[in-house]
C-alpha cells in the first residue's frame, strides 16, 4: 500500500502548514489564478470543470423538481437594494458600487449584486398576480460580488459563481417545505457527488441570513478542524414580500402576500473538496466531479506497442461514458505518476510492455494508493467497480473523521478541549443569544447550526446553568 | 391551410410597425421583461430556455474542437484596460465604472467587463512559456456590459450574455484558421440550429473590432430589411501579445509572440430567432431551440378519458425525447390554441374525443398553420419527421427572403433602390474607405461583410468609378 506515492516536494505538507497546503495545491493544480484585482481570482480549465460537473447535477435536480433558470441584472439600484432594511444593513459594508456609465455620473448608484433578492421581488411584485401564478420556482446562475478584505481562492472571494433560487408560495407550509427540499438537494450533492458528509441544521437568530426568518444549511467540518458553511436555504416569510408590495388573489379572492425562499450554493464547494479529501501528494478528487476520471500512463512508453495499447484502453474506457486522458506526453511515466496524482484523479491505469504480455493492466486508487492488477478481459467491470469504491471510500473516511470531531461537551472547558482538537463541539443551549455571544467571546467559535437530528444528552446549558433542550454544533469556522 | 389561425389582437401586426411589433412578441411570449436599471433587462424562463438551447449547442461544438472553459472576474482596472490602444479606444466611451468599494474609493477604478480581451492577455502572459503551452483555447461563459444609450430587447443591451473564446497560437496561419473554423460553427448554428441562412464574410477596415487585424461575422437579414450582425470571429495577429509581453519559445529555441483570436455570439441570437420566423400570431420558434417543441392540447376536455389520453401521448413523445408539455389547465381549447401559436411551439397535437374514437390526432404545424391527421400507431415516426420538415421548411423560406432581399447593384441609384426595397446591396467596391464613408453618409447604410463567396459581376466602384475587384454587401444594420 502507498509504495507508489512519490513524494511531491513543491506542495508544503499539511502538517506543516495547512493553509499554505490548500493554496499551494490551488495554484499547482491548476484550479485557479490571482487576477490583478486584488481578491478576484481566475477560474481555470481544470477548477472550472469541476464547477461544471457540480452544475450538471443540481441543474438536473433542480429541474426535476420544477425550477426554472432566468438571468437578473448584474446590477442593482442603490434605492431598490434600500428596500428591504435588514437584507442592506447585513450587505452594505460589502458591496461594490458603479457610479460612472458612458463617462457621466449615475445619479442612483448601481450596486454590483451581491445576492439578487430584491432583484427577484422585484420582477415577482410585477408578474404574480394570483394564485394561480404561485408557485414560482426560479434560479440563477451567475457571479456576485461582495468586496470582502480578506480572501481566500474558491472559499471567500470578491467574486464568486454561484446559484441563487428564489420562490414564491401561496403558503407558509409550502414555502418551508421548499427551503428544506432544496438543503436536501444539497445534502445529497454532497453524500453523491463530493462525497462530503455535510450536517444539516437550522441557524441561530445571530447566524441566519440579513431578512430571513429561518436559515437552513449545510456545514463541513474540514481536516484543520474548523467549520464551513457550504450553503444555505433560507425561509423568509412575507416580509420581502410585504417591503416589495408583492400581492396575489387567493383562491377565497382575498389579496395576500406570497411566502418566499432563496438558497445557493458557490464555488465554495471546490474549496470544501480540496480541503475534505486533499493529502500531501495534491489533490484527491471524488469520482463524479473529477474532470479526468482515469488516466491512462504508458510505462516504458519506447516500447513498441504501448502507446497503442494506452490509447485504445484509453478510447475503451471513454466508451463507457468515463472521462479519460491517455498521457502519451514525453515525460517519464514517474514524472507522469506524480503530477497526475498532485491533480487528484481518482485511478489510473499503467500500461507497460510486461503487463500488456500478460494481457492485464494496473490500475492505482488515488485515495488510497492501492495497486490492483487487473486482467485486460476484467477492465470495464473493474474500473466501474473501482470509481465506486473510491467514491464510498473517500465518504466513509470523511464521516469517520467528522464523527471524531463531533465532542459532546457539558461544560466551558470541555468545550475550550473540543475546539482545540478541532470540529464541532456539540452542546446543550438554553436558546439566549447572550450564551452564544459569550462563547464567541471566549473561544471565537461560533454556533453552526442546531442540527435536524437533534438527540438531547444532558439539559443544562454549560454557559449561564440555565434549562438547556436545544443541541447546537459550535466551532471556529472560515 | 391556415384556416385554425386566431388572431392575436394583443400583438401589433407587423406591416402596421415592426418594432412595435417584435417589442410585443418579447414581452407577451414572456421572453424577457424590462428591469429596473434602464437597459438592463431580465432573461425570463421561456427566454433563457432558448438561451441554454444554444448554450448547449455551442458549448459541444466547442469542446469536440479542443475548447476549456474558464471564468476571468468580472472587472477590469482601468490601467490594465488601456493597455491596447486601439482597443481602449472602441470601447471607453461606453463602460460602467465601479469607484467604490467597501464604502472606500477605489484607487485604480474598475471597469465592467464590456469584453475580456486583456484580461485573458494578462493571464495567457502569466502561463505561457513555450510552444508546448500552445494552442491555448479558452472559451468563457458570461454577461459584459456596454452602456448604450439605445437599447432594444437582446439585440442591443447595457448587459447581456454571451460566449468568449480567446485563443493563443503558435502560428499565425493557425490562428487565421482558428478564427475561421469558430466562424463556420457559428454558421452551423445558424444553418442546424436557429434556422437561419448566415452571410458569412469579412468586416472592411471600418467596421473591424477594435484592435483586431480581421474580424470574420455572420450576418443576418431580417423582414425589416435590416441587416443584424449575429456574430463575430476576430484574427489579432500579435498586436495584443506584444502589448502584453506574452511571449513564448518556439521549436527553433528562439522567443515569439503568440497569435491570436477572439470570437463571440451573445443573446442577440434569441433577437435574431424572433425577427427571422416569427408572424402576426407571435413567435415561430425552430424546432432545436423551442423549449417546448411540442404542445398537447385536449379538446373538448371534459369529455371522459381525453385528459388521461393527452396526457399519455404526452408521456409517449416526451419518452422520443422531446421537449413536450400538455396544458391540461381550465382555459378553452381556442385559448389554447392561440397561447401556444403565440409562444411559438413547432407543433400542436389536438386530442379530441372523436379523433381518439377513430385512434387518431390532429397535428398542426406552427409554421405554415398546417393541419394532419395522424393515426395514434404512426405518432412517434410522424412527430419527428414533422419536427424536421418544420426546420427545413423554417429555413427555406428564410433563405428564399435573404435572395430575394440580396441586390445587385451598379450604380447609386440602384443602390438606394435596393436599400429602400430593404436587405443586402451587393456592390462592386473599390476597397477605399473614402467610398465607404459616401454610401453611408448618402444611405446611411454600413458594409456589412465581404462574403467569402466572392463572384464578382462588375468591375467599376459605383462611388468613385475607378476599378474594382470586390464584391460587398452593404445595408442598414441595427
Amino acid at each position: 500500500m502507498e509504495n507508489n506515492q512519490i513524494k511531491n516536494d513543491a506542495i508544503t505538507r499539511q502538517e506543516d502548514d495547512f493553509a499554505q497546503w490548500y493554496t499551494d495545491i490551488c495554484k499547482k493544480a491548476e484550479l485557479m489564478d490571482y487576477s490583478p484585482v486584488k481578491g478576484f481570482i481566475i477560474y481555470r480549465p481544470y477548477g472550472y470543470a469541476i464547477w461544471e460537473q457540480i452544475q450538471n447535477y443540481l441543474d438536473r435536480r433542480f429541474k426535476e423538481t420544477g425550477h426554472e433558470n432566468v438571468y437578473m441584472p448584474m446590477v442593482i439600484q442603490e434605492s431598490l437594494f434600500k428596500k428591504e432594511k435588514e437584507h442592506v444593513e447585513g450587505f452594505a459594508p460589502e458591496t461594490l458600487i458603479a457610479t460612472i456609465g458612458g463617462k457621466e455620473e449615475i445619479e442612483d448608484r448601481l450596486i454590483i449584486r451581491p445576492t439578487s433578492e430584491v432583484l427577484f421581488c422585484d420582477h415577482y411584485a410585477k408578474i404574480i398576480k394570483s394564485y394561480r401564478d404561485l408557485p414560482k420556482l426560479y434560479n440563477q446562475w451567475c457571479s456576485v460580488v461582495r468586496w470582502e478584505k480578506t480572501t481566500r481562492p474558491f472559499l471567500r472571494g470578491a467574486e464568486f459563481l454561484w446559484q441563487e433560487g428564489h420562490t414564491m408560495h401561496e403558503t407558509e407550509e409550502e414555502a418551508r417545505s421548499e427551503a428544506l427540499r432544496m438543503l436536501e438537494i444539497y445534502d445529497d450533492l454532497g453524500r453523491d457527488v463530493l462525497a462530503i458528509p455535510f450536517s444539516t441544521g437550522i441557524k441561530t437568530d445571530k447566524e441566519k441570513f440579513a431578512g430571513a426568518l429561518e436559515t437552513y444549511s449545510i456545514e463541513a467540518v474540514l481536516p484543520d478542524g474548523k467549520a464551513l458553511q457550504s450553503g444555505t436555504s433560507h425561509y423568509f416569510g412575507n416580509g420581502f414580500s410585504k417591503a416589495f408590495g408583492i400581492q396575489f388573489q387567493t383562491r377565497e379572492g382575498k389579496l395576500e402576500n406570497p411566502y418566499q425562499t432563496s438558497w445557493g450554493v458557490s464555488t465554495r464547494l471546490i474549496g470544501a473538496t480540496i480541503m475534505t479529501h486533499g493529502d500531501d501528494n495534491g489533490l484527491v478528487l471524488p469520482p463524479k466531479v473529477a474532470p479526468i476520471q482515469v488516466i491512462i500512463i504508458p510505462v516504458a512508453a519506447n516500447k513498441p506497442g504501448v502507446v497503442p495499447a494506452a490509447k485504445e484502453i484509453a478510447k475503451r474506457i471513454s466508451n463507457l461514458g468515463y472521462r479519460v486522458k491517455c498521457d502519451d506526453s514525453d515525460k517519464s511515466a514517474g514524472w507522469k505518476f506524480s503530477e497526475w496524482e498532485m491533480k487528484g484523479v481518482p485511478l489510473r491505469v499503467e500500461v507497460g510492455p510486461r503487463d500488456l504480455e500478460k494481457e492485464q493492466v494496473i490500475l492505482a486508487k488515488r485515495n488510497t494508493g492501492e495497486k490492483i492488477i487487473c486482467p485486460l478481459s476484467e477492465l470495464d467491470t473493474k474500473v466501474k467497480e473501482l470509481l465506486e469504491v473510491i467514491h464510498k471510500e473517500m465518504y466513509d473516511k470523511a464521516l469517520k473523521y467528522l464523527l471524531e470531531h463531533t465532542t459532546e461537551v457539558h461544560n466551558l472547558d470541555e468545550l475550550n478541549a473540543a475546539l482545540e482538537k478541532g470540529g464541532y463541539a456539540k452542546m446543550m443551549w438554553c436558546g439566549d443569544r447572550a450564551c452564544e455571544d459569550k462563547i464567541k467571546e471566549l473561544t471565537s467559535a461560533t454556533a453552526r447550526c442546531l442540527p435536524f437530528n437533534q438527540m438531547p444528552f444532558g439539559d443544562t446549558c454549560p454557559v449561564c446553568g440555565k434549562k438547556a433542550t436545544k443541541v447546537v454544533l459550535f466551532a471556529r469556522a472560515y
